[in-house]
């Protein structure tokens, strides 16, 4: 599939070339004005979106009508400089996405995988669970086939409101990582007996 | 150690056999009036909060001073009928039991973890991950061990305010397993590289 990026920082170009290296093709847009996020967004079939969350309004103002009825698949974590979390409990990143691009087929996933593991779906020999939340089925079952692709162990995790429950799993996977020490080569796997 | 478990349900007897198979003693205390709540808090070395939760109020009452100084394991999930988080962003279950009683030493875990594997720690051959959080780290460590005993593989998830984000992946489990037909034999594992 062609999958436009918006975002050339480590998880966008993590998920690039976890997907370029199964055969998609992967055109960034970012602040470079050689790579205009629009042009991506037009061009991609599926739009990511892995810009830092205060960035987020500006990328969805320059995508705009582009995501019409397209899977735009938000990958973002809100969080500040304190790592805590700026929305949840009554809506999620995800759904406060939603209502800037209505028309777009918005599915929450990989924002609980760090970059690091974000282009193989794997840490050492484990599968890590990719868990996608979508209101559109058939835009979770094409972003559950593209992580499966990379790697990714895929777990249909419910409509989007389900990413006021992944969200937080990033921050406590942060929390691991960062003030626990435990650093980035940790992630969630989803155990089915 | 000496575990007083407040709640005979699923959770309370799950943990209560888990610890009881290892070597420890364990009272419970409920409604039941052969078995009084304060009873147990009074005995217990360590007191489990295994009660639904719109009885956490009432039971933290007949806890009382028996938890002051004593760890005090919340395990509880805030939700309502619907499967929906009643607290959470800014504050969490266990921290609201912590303003309750506010010289017990309180820590969140097992509320990640459905009763059925919650006194083996296993599903399968896997180890589930026994996220535990606390302000208190020696609290902390009691707990940990505990988890070991049972066969989880416990990990240290940070300050009580950790429980924000392990409560929320609660409910994803709670999605997964009743709304999206896996069942409850599923869990969270921490992979590691």
């Amino acid at each position: 599939m062609r999958i436009g990026i918006i975002g050339k920082g480590y998880v966008g170009t993590a998920i690039g070339s976890g997907l370029s290296s199964k055969g998609h093709s992967v055109k960034y847009g970012h602040r470079d004005p050689k790579e205009p996020v629009s042009d991506a967004a037009e061009w991609g079939e599926v739009i990511v979106l892995a810009v830092p969350h205060e960035n987020v309004e500006d990328a969805a103002k320059n995508i705009g009508s582009a995501a019409d009825g397209k899977v735009l698949l938000d990958v973002t974590n809100a969080i500040n400089e304190n790592w805590d979390l700026t929305v949840g409990f009554s809506t999620s990143a995800a759904e406060e996405l939603q209502k800037l691009l209505p028309k777009a087929r918005v599915v929450k996933a990989f924002n609980t995988v760090f970059a690091k593991n974000q282009s193989t779906g794997k840490l050492g020999q484990e599968q890590l669970t990719l868990f996608v939340a979508s209101n559109d089925a058939k835009a979770k079952e094409i972003v559950m086939k593209l992580g499966s692709d990379i790697g990714f162990d895929p777990v249909d995790a419910g409509p989007l409101k389900s990413a006021r429950y992944l969200e937080p799993m990033a921050v406590l996977l942060m929390t691991l990582a960062f003030n626990l020490g435990m650093g980035v080569g940790i992630g969630f796997r989803l155990v089915k007996a």
